[in-house]
Parts: C-alpha cells; sequence; structure tokens
C-alpha cells in the first residue's frame, strides 16, 4: 500500500480498503508514517467521512493497536458505562456501586478532563488514596474483590487513538463521526467487557448540540460496538444546562455520595437509574424489576456500602470528611427576574475548569477544592437578587470579577418558560 | 489568529481572512506552525478549494516569504517563460536565444525533472561547465552581459513554496488549483520580470488531462498574474504526445540547437515560435510583424549565434560535440500495423528517467547520455515492424526488456485516424 496514494483517494472522497485502513492504523501506531501524511489523512477523514464498513475497520484496527483486556472472557456478566461528556456528569461514581449492588460486575476505563468538561480519573483522583488500575492483572483482581474496576487509559490500550487524539486536537480534526467514533469504541473494545450501556449527551453542554447529532453518534457507536460482538444499549440524555448541581471533582464525588445516601440531585439520579437499568437488562431483568431492585438498593444503604467497598478495594478512603473543601465561596445572584430560560453548560464548565477543577493548559494541576454549585434550573422563577450560583474557590490564583461576570452571564433569564425537555430519550429502541 | 481556528474554517468550507492566509505562510517560512498543522490545512484547502481573493493573498504572501529579485525593475523589457510541465518539451533553451535575438531580454528560473518530466535545469546541466545564477547579483550581471539570464531555484526565493511543496509531495495535497497557482506564481513574481508568458500543457503527458483543466489553471495563472502587477500572455498547448522528438537532457539540448539552426522538431519549433510572438506582443510587436521577425532570426543564424553568446555568458561550452552522447542504442518496432491513436507521454517521460534522464529516487544522479527518440506521431499509418522509438542507454544499468516493453506499449495502433487536436489554443485571447 502507497500510503499517499491512500490519502488521495480518502481526499477524492472515494472509499479506503481494509488494507489501507490497517496500514493507517499501524502507520501512527508505529511511528513509520510522518505526523504530516497522518493530519492530511485525518483532514480528508474528517470532511469526506467514512462509510460503516471502513468505520468498523478503523476501530478494530485501533482496538488491536494495543494490548487487549478481554474482560468479558474472565467476566462474562461485566458492564461497563460510557458516556460522551458533560458537566456536572458524576454518574460513574454513583453507577458503578448502584449496579454492582445489584449482582452485576461493573468496570469502567476513566479519562482525564477534556476542555470545559471535569474527567471521571480526576474526580476519582480527589479520593485520598485512591488508585485506578492500570492494567489487566490488576483489573481483574479489583473485579475479583469487589466487583468494580476503575482503571486509567493506559499505555498499552490502544496506543493509535492515543497517537491521533494528540493530532486531531492541533489539526481541526476533532468533529469528525467515524474519528469520535473510533477513539471512544476503539478503547472500549480494547477493555472488551461484553456488555455495554451508552450514554449520548445532547445540548449546549454537549459536543452533540443538536438531537440530530446526538442521534448520529449514537447510532454509529451501538452499530460498531454490537458489530464487534458487544450487546449493547445507548440513550440520549439532556444537556442543555449541567446534570447535577455540583460541578468540579471532590465537589463531584460529594454529589455522588449524597445520591447513594438517597438523596442529592433528582436529575442526576435519575439517569444514573436510567443507566442502571440499561445495565440491569443486559443482564436478563426487565426493566420494571431493575428500576425497582435499582431504588431498593439506594433506599436499604446496600449501594453506599458497595460504594466504600470499592474505595478501599482501589486502596481510597471512603470518609467524605478528608474530601478537599473550598476556602471560600462567592455566591452570584440573579441580576434580573423572570424565568430561567437557558443555562450554557459549556461556560460554567470553563468556570470551574478555571477556578482550578481542570485544566487551562496541558501540565496544570487539578485543584480538588474548586467548584461550583447550581441554585438555578431551566423553567424555574427567578427574583433578582436571588442566588443562581455559588463559586467554590480554592488555592489557584482566580480573575473573581471575571468568572463572577462569566458565571451571571451563563444563566439566562427571560420572559416565559422555556419548552420541556426529556431527560432521557430512549429513540434507539423506539426505533428498533 | 489561532491557526486551529483557521484550519477549522477552512474543513467547514469557510473562506480564510487575509491574516489567517499570512499566518499560515508565516508559519510554514518560520517553522513555528508544525508539519501536521500545515499538512491539516493543505489538504483542507485541497478539498475545499480557495476564492481568487484567497488565492491571491497565499501567492503574494508566499512571494514576500523570501527575497525579491525584482527584475523589472532593472530590465523593464524582460519576459519571463513558464510552463506547466510536459514531456520532450525544451522550448526554453529555443525561446531564450530566439527573443533575445529579437532584443527582448529573457530572464527564467529553471527547476529540476520533477516525476516523468524532464527539466530544464537538468538538461542545462547537459552543457558542459554551463553554471545557472543563484542570486539576483549574477542574474542582472548575466542579463547585462548576454540579455538572458537561467537561475535556479535558490533558497532565497519564496521558501514558504519549497516547505508546502515538500509537505504536499507526501500528503496527497499536490492537485489543488489554487495550491499550485500559488506554487508556480510565487516563484515567478519573486523574480519579478514584468511581463510574463504562459505555457499551460494539456493532455496525456500533463497535469491538465482535460481543456476545462488547462482552462482553469491558465485562468487562475493569468488571474493572479496580472492582479501582481505583471503583463500577462498565456495559451494551452497539446502534451497529448511529447512535443519534441527528442526526449532526455543532452538529447534536448541538442532538439533545441537543431531548432536553432533551422530545423528540427516541427511540433517544438511551432509552439516555440507562439511563445515568442506572445512575447514579442508584449514588447509592443504586432503579432504578423513578431512572427515574420522570429522565422528570419532562425533563418538568418542570429538566434543560434546568441544560444552560443548566452552559453558562454553561463560558463558553458556551446560546442554540441562535447554534449554526452548514447553508449548504444535500441530501436522499437510497431507490433501490429494502422494509424497511430494514441500515444502516452507520461509512459515515455518515465522510460526515460529510468535510463537515467531523470530521478527515480531523490538524490539519483542523471545520466545526460540517456534519452529516447520518437519516430511516429498520432495520426501516421505504421506497418508492422516499422521502428516507432529508440532507446538511447548512457550507463546507468537497466532493465531493458521491460522498457522495451513499456515503451512498445506506450503507442497505440488502431484502425482509423484520432481527429486532428489543435497544437495551440489561444483560449484565453478568444474569450476576452
Amino acid at each position: 500500500v502507497n500510503f499517499v496514494e491512500s490519502i488521495a483517494r480518502k481526499r477524492d472522497g472515494l472509499p479506503l480498503e481494509p488494507e489501507e485502513i490497517k496500514a493507517f492504523v499501524q502507520g501512527a501506531t508505529s511511528g513509520t508514517l510522518k505526523d504530516e501524511q497522518l493530519a492530511a489523512m485525518l483532514m480528508a477523514i474528517c470532511i469526506r467521512g467514512m462509510s460503516p464498513a471502513e468505520r468498523q475497520v478503523l476501530v478494530e484496527g485501533m482496538r488491536d493497536s494495543g494490548a487487549r483486556w478481554r474482560i468479558g472472557e474472565a467476566f462474562p456478566e461485566a458492564v461497563d458505562k460510557h458516556s460522551t461528556g458533560g458537566v456536572g456528569d458524576s454518574v460513574s461514581l454513583v453507577f458503578a456501586p448502584l449496579v454492582r449492588a445489584c449482582g452485576v460486575p461493573v468496570v469502567m476505563m476513566a479519562g482525564a478532563g477534556l476542555g470545559h468538561t471535569q474527567g471521571t480519573l480526576d474526580k476519582l483522583a480527589a479520593i485520598p488514596e485512591f488508585r485506578t488500575a492500570g492494567s489487566r492483572e490488576v483489573a481483574l483482581a479489583r473485579l475479583e474483590r469487589c466487583g468494580v474496576c476503575f482503571s486509567a487509559q493506559s499505555a498499552e490500550i490502544a496506543p493509535a487513538d492515543k497517537k491521533l487524539y494528540m493530532l486531531r486536537d492541533i489539526t481541526g480534526t476533532v468533529p469528525s463521526l467515524p474519528l469520535i467514533t473510533a477513539s471512544i469504541m476503539s478503547k472500549k473494545l480494547a477493555v472488551g467487557a461484553a456488555r455495554l450501556v451508552l450514554d449520548i449527551k445532547q445540548g449546549s453542554g454537549a459536543f452533540c448540540k443538536t438531537a440530530q447529532a446526538a442521534q448520529e453518534l449514537g447510532e454509529a457507536l451501538y452499530t460498531v460496538a454490537e458489530r464487534a460482538g458487544a450487546s449493547v444499549k445507548a440513550m440520549i440524555t439532556d444537556m442543555e444546562e449541567p446534570l447535577g448541581d455540583r460541578l468540579g471533582t471532590a465537589n463531584e464525588v460529594l454529589a455522588s455520595i449524597e445520591i447513594l445516601r438517597g438523596g442529592g440531585d433528582a436529575r442526576l439520579r435519575e439517569v444514573t437509574i436510567e443507566l442502571g437499568v440499561d445495565a440491569l437488562v443486559t443482564a436478563g431483568r426487565t426493566p420494571e424489576a431493575a428500576r425497582a431492585e435499582l431504588e431498593s438498593r439506594l433506599a436499604d444503604g446496600s449501594a453506599l456500602s458497595q460504594w466504600e467497598l470499592i474505595v478501599r478495594a482501589h486502596g481510597g478512603d471512603p470518609d467524605d470528611a478528608r474530601l478537599a473543601r473550598p476556602r471560600r465561596t462567592v455566591t452570584i445572584v440573579a441580576a434580573t427576574g423572570g424565568c430561567l430560560s437557558a443555562v450554557s453548560s459549556e461556560e460554567l464548565g470553563w468556570v470551574a475548569v478555571n477556578l482550578g477543577a481542570g485544566r487551562r493548559f496541558q501540565g496544570d494541576g487539578i485543584d480538588f477544592a474548586a467548584g461550583l454549585r447550581i441554585h438555578a434550573r431551566i423553567g424555574n422563577r427567578i427574583e433578582p437578587g436571588q442566588p443562581i450560583a455559588t463559586l467554590e474557590l480554592g488555592a489557584r490564583e482566580v480573575d473573581l470579577d471575571e468568572l463572577k461576570r462569566r458565571t451571571q452571564a451563563a444563566f439566562s433569564v427571560g420572559e416565559a418558560a422555556p419548552p420541556v425537555r426529556p431527560l432521557v430519550n430512549r429513540w434507539l429502541a423506539a426505533r428498533r
């Protein structure tokens, strides 16, 4: 295969042969193709797209570029949950102990925060002494011990994705359906849980701004995983405003513990339960039985006990008194009254990042104490001067006036109530 | 300017602002933009194209990326001739002395062979001791001394083009109208002759295979040069078969001397004269007077004397007895009889390259003795066993059987005569 000819074919909108796609992935992994050649191919794919057949070869090639953990062979019941990324979304930290409390093992590969979203890996790092698994052996041992494994993406999993993602980030080739699908699914399939639950975020705070975009991404992820032999469920959930009412790292661990204690944010709780229903349905329950079981595990405290067991199995201390707390807080109030018509989750995510809950630059440290609390939801009636958010400051030096201004501007107050949005959209189940 | 955002704009088909294009060129020249970012932008331009306004900014930015020789300021009458590249095309070596013999100075920047075409720079190198000019000072001194300057592209002229061309070559981004236009014109405009004569090749042996492609490229080159302030003429000439009957380096020098002596290949002679007419028209002659003057300069030997003067002014020896000659020759005969319906100039160009007249790999040496002679033209009646070409072998080890087979296969013999093609198409003059 002459790779320049392969680039030219994709440039001209022609489909690539399987061996051309494999050569692309192998060249990215081994370094035998130059970065400028990979970038040109990425741009051509970004503009010309890929057929489902090409996409499948790309995903499986990237999956095979490194180690395959084949978790499903050792734990056939284990389920993996993936979200396409949102703000105030600490579902993973509730889902794992809750689903495990219903008898289903959970394996999850957590990533660091990306852009305006806070990453599960950074939230887990806020738990004192918590250590994610970095190898198949440790992952299997954790599953054996507590039925749950949180792992960090290691160098051995899908190295082609690591290389290509780094290139996409600086070459304007991030927003591509086949490339996003391949990046997500290559890692999931390399971990190799036999069951997969997908949460496609849609709205102002998500990568997919529209229902159509979310459905396309959901269909692509679903199709790829199913063709690769996994049992998959997928739903679209709302990201027009932050999911939970706490943003940050330690702050989102607290948000999860609130749910596990039977309280917490209603939207965060509901999305977690819906995803849990999907997980239990892949394990053979009916949706009704699954929901009842999940509700009772939250009510009877067994999900919380499971959480403590999981944290200890990962070397961590589940005592929430040891989580970092803000040094001081600043309340943001509404400037005008009316009905809350929109919230820019993306902007609030960036405020949290700037406060210290994320990385503004590569190599930035995380300030676990920093975060944001949200006191108003879209559709709420707002009085002038009413608190709408609280900035929680850590040790990082910030331009507080700027962040106050941006936070206030992220809430739009209008005259009329906006139309009600569904929190969960099971479009795929409805269609099939 | 955030360059990743600029890439994303072009990716999405949006026009780039002038400062974005300038940042692209400056980043390519200075090395502050990464090769993978340049490659992604090149691919986006390749697929999405550029408006005439964007293209103009790109060309002028690339022109300004290095030294500007401003030849037109010192020699306002000097004309530059450019061809988009063909096989058996030694027009430059006849054009320069012939036009100069009519009193018009000529400046030409010669390039090395590219792909299947033999480069003027390589042909000039076949003349013993010939040295091209590499700086403005030497170029002006040559023009002063003999009215003609052949220069080689130096590192100081349009360094952005050198960088981008190298990237395009390995990233599948060569075939792009704005990028090709910018590559050609940035160098022409940096040399800065006030008058420009363009020869757009069209046919099987050229980059432009169709009349439409040739017209688009011709219009782009013409428009860019005119907007940059040059006086321009452009024609499309036939490249369905090699222009002259000799291919190679020393061989094409001989083909030129044959014309200058009043004989030589009729097609090569005619295209040279037509381009000469354009050159003299930019200097104020009528087309009729220009043609008569050019014909008489060939007939009276003054063009030949001028050639010898030019060669000496460039340090070379005009004695054609000193040109490299083939060690042995192999005649290729027609396998079947009929009418010669097509000749693959591109394939014959590659045969010449493989014999030694070009570089198969970067760093390959040129064998000045190697070449090819062509004995049949499209439309000729062919008898079985009739000689159609002669391979001229130098010192390079070659797979002779393979080259004989390829040469024979490059000539297609059919039943009926193909339609007659015009040698020269002045489409632009006809349209305006």
